[in-house]
């Protein structure tokens, strides 16, 4: 497993594992990698087989943090992210990972910080996440699109635990025509039902118990909704007191959204735009950290 | 020379040229092709040799055009253009071009009009042709994204011509990490001075004669700077005076601004921040004609 520092030595391995006839995956991350990453290295390696070449991505993207968030906190484990991927490779025949892409913040902003050229998706930003992270998006598109333009891969894994982003990027790789297939991992969650995140190491004994409030309340809604509750602001209030159960937890947003154009939505119906798939999607506050967490919600 | 109309036939044919060994470029026009095109050809095929493989592609690009402009007239003349390039291979013992890429709209925008997926250069859009031709840019960034996405050069050939449009290209693609040479192509003029363009078909006999105000003011700005003329104001207004001989010419803007950045300057140095390299432009309305020209000012 090789570490490529520059754009234009990962742009010449793609060309010659794509020319020698193998298929590219790529695991976009910002490292600090965890089981929930790890299954997405998984799933990439299924999707190319065992001939195929998957590259994990490691750069934590300045300009997808707002001004006061944790880009200066956020947690760099090179070392450790590539220890973790090694042991990937020998504990499934198949093999994990064939390269780790780690450029610097110089190497991927030539012209330095904020870039002239931004990539956006219109609309799709403005709900959930989008409300009180501004520019995050943009942020996320925009190093994404220069990732893929790096990678040059067939395949490309995100975790479903960030849902807007993954419905997003979904968007753009088709609209731009980049000819990526973008394939959505299941949230990987503790016993208890907490979604991993690399955020989750913020967090102290007493909000980490009480946190377990996020997946209760998706599993609640989940409930309601499988019983035939059609009420989005009934789901809503069944997340909010849910939540109100933990004394720390702090909602940002709980809402109820159509699954594709992440547009709140009244009543879920079969009939709907994206085919009866809905969104139940919240962001919790505990102290300084803010988790995140979601499920689909299906009418059949 | 085949004919390719999707995204997912253009992009197979490049991966088969790359993985045969051949460097790819590209020269992406609207089409209506003159001889200025042809020139663009002919350097694609110098940069990759008699054994790269050259895709012109032609696209009539609605969002690039601002409401009111002339995307409904706008000259579409694919088989002449076809017939233009492949007599180019006959006459060229090199070759001409490969492949023509000539999508559909619906092919380039599969979500319709106007797309959530846009790739903006801020600030550069601004000076010149941005202040009159509002979203023009960011229509033409967004476009050029997509083509490049599609035909996956190695170089692109667009004409200095469109000064402004190449100025923006080249800080896209190299920001954005392409991998991408481009090539700007000097601009290819009539016997009398007019720069060819799809457009100077739109004239009158009366406009096409007085047209040629454009680049003899332009002549008159390289020539004064050639002698020590530093003032851009100066400059300015010895070209307005060049315009105003002719009575039919009503100026939308005429310029002197920096190479690389565009923005307009007072005083030509040879330590400006582009290396002394500045541009006089010019856009001149005849009639519901617009026609744009420029020249490069270099203080040694």
């Amino acid at each position: 497993m090789q570490t490529l520092h520059t754009v234009a030595e990962m742009q010449a391995e793609a060309d010659r594992a794509r020319c020698a006839g193998r298929r590219l995956a790529l695991v976009p991350t910002m490292g600090a990698l965890h089981e929930g990453h790890l299954a997405l290295v998984r799933e990439a390696r299924q999707r190319v087989g065992p001939e195929g070449h998957v590259t994990v991505s490691v750069f934590v993207n300045p300009t997808q943090f707002a001004p006061g968030e944790d880009y200066e906190r956020y947690p760099r484990t090179l070392d450790a992210d590539r220890a973790a991927l090694a042991e990937l490779v020998s504990e499934d025949g198949a093999g994990g990972a064939d390269a780790v892409f780690a450029p610097s913040a110089e190497e991927m902003y030539p012209f330095g910080l904020p870039p002239l050229t931004t990539v956006r998706v219109a609309e799709m930003g403005r709900y959930l996440c989008g409300a009180s992270r501004p520019g995050h998006f943009e942020g996320v598109t925009s190093v994404v699109t220069k990732l893929f333009l790096a990678c040059r891969p067939d395949v490309a894994v995100f975790g479903q635990k960030d849902a807007q982003q993954l419905a997003i990027l979904r968007r753009m790789t088709r609209e731009l025509g980049f000819g990526i297939e973008i394939v959505g991992h299941p949230i990987v969650r503790e016993k208890d039902g907490l979604a991993l995140s690399s955020r989750n190491r913020y967090l102290s004994p007493e909000e980490r118990r009480q946190a377990v409030v996020l997946s209760r309340a998706l599993f609640a809604a989940g409930h309601a909704a499988g019983q035939g509750e059609r009420s989005a602001d009934a789901l809503r209030q069944l997340m909010r007191e849910q939540i109100a159960l933990a004394p720390l937890a702090e909602v940002d947003y709980v809402e109820v959204v159509d699954a594709d154009s992440l547009a709140p939505v009244e009543t879920l119906e079969k009939e709907g735009p994206s085919g009866g798939r809905y969104l139940a999607a919240l962001a919790v506050r505990f102290g300084g950290t803010r988790l995140i967490d979601n499920t689909t919600l299906r009418v059949a």
